[in-house]
């Protein structure tokens, strides 16, 4: 960690910020700490990071029993403004009020659930005498379906189910010309998860 | 746990239910995983729980670059659709937007948290020769501070400041008549946290 992120995290001086991280060996939480003791840094600035584009954008449906926000990612302001991503992000919002989705993609499922699917997976099929060879294959089909439930970008997509979620996100991000980023999206169902 | 409990959660028949729960010396989550082993429970049913009324709603601030969800409860669909509750929610949401907030009430605060704030208040007061007694008042009254920060039940209101969040919320509660539990709120900024 440099001081120049030191430095962005807490506003403070960059001698102050040089004169933590040495009294910390270089932790970067821990000079943090040091530079909150001092009365030097805020609480609560730790989590800002640097900017990028994009839109945070709402959908809630129909009764207010279902509601979504989620945040998009694009690599200038213009793009952000323009109405082909404004429609994308609206798209994805609804998307995830209709269908429901855990996580953006496949690598944000923690292992431990992708054990127990497959664990599960594997139970479901004991004792009809299948070879170990067939079994792992079906269990990887079945994982396959799961992240296509559960991975947003991996969804048939609700308005044209020949095309996944992620489809329309690369076919927008061809369209503008920028690298667009779904970074996080939440949905509340009114008494329940 | 009871078989109810593990029927509602599943759709699963009363004696399958009992079987799992029997298998399972009682134990609720095993006997769920029973369930979806043997293939009559589906994926993703546990998180359903018992409903409650009330609505959820967002706020996304002019400029879609920070966004508010927000769920709160009360007893009956009627109060949920009156024109009061409605006001009621909207204005934490616009409330959750402008002044931010981590938690819902101090109860929510982390333990770890709460320590690590302590402990930051006690450094900053060390040195200064104070009695252990005035600098436990005073860490707790910057605790309060801390609370009134973070909490958004204790936050002054934003549109009022001279009544805190919870006054609103308990206002509205007094002329509705019923309990109003503010669930759960997220906000989201632009490439922040």
């Amino acid at each position: 960690m440099t001081v120049t992120a030191v430095r962005e995290q807490t506003g403070a001086g960059m001698m102050e910020c040089k004169k933590a991280l040495v009294e910390t060996a270089g932790d970067f939480d821990k000079a943090m700490d040091v530079l909150r003791k001092s009365g030097i840094a805020k609480a609560g600035q730790r989590g800002d990071r640097a900017a990028s584009e994009g839109l945070v954008e709402a959908y809630i449906h129909p009764g207010n029993r279902v509601g979504v926000l989620i945040e998009v990612n694009c690599e200038t302001d213009f793009v952000a403004r323009t109405p082909e991503f404004g429609e994308l992000v609206r798209n994805l919002a609804m998307q995830v009020a209709a269908a429901g989705a855990d996580y953006v993609r496949r690598e944000d499922v923690p292992a431990e659930r992708v054990a127990k699917e497959r664990e599960i997976f594997a139970a479901q099929l004991e004792g009809q005498g299948k070879p170990a060879a067939i079994i792992d294959k079906i269990v990887s089909g079945k994982l396959d379906k799961f992240y296509g439930e559960v991975c947003l970008l991996e969804q048939p997509y609700v308005r044209d189910d020949k095309r996944t979620v992620g489809d329309l996100v690369t076919a927008a991000a061809s369209k503008t010309g920028e690298n667009l980023i779904v970074r996080r999206f939440v949905r509340f169902r009114l008494g329940k998860d």
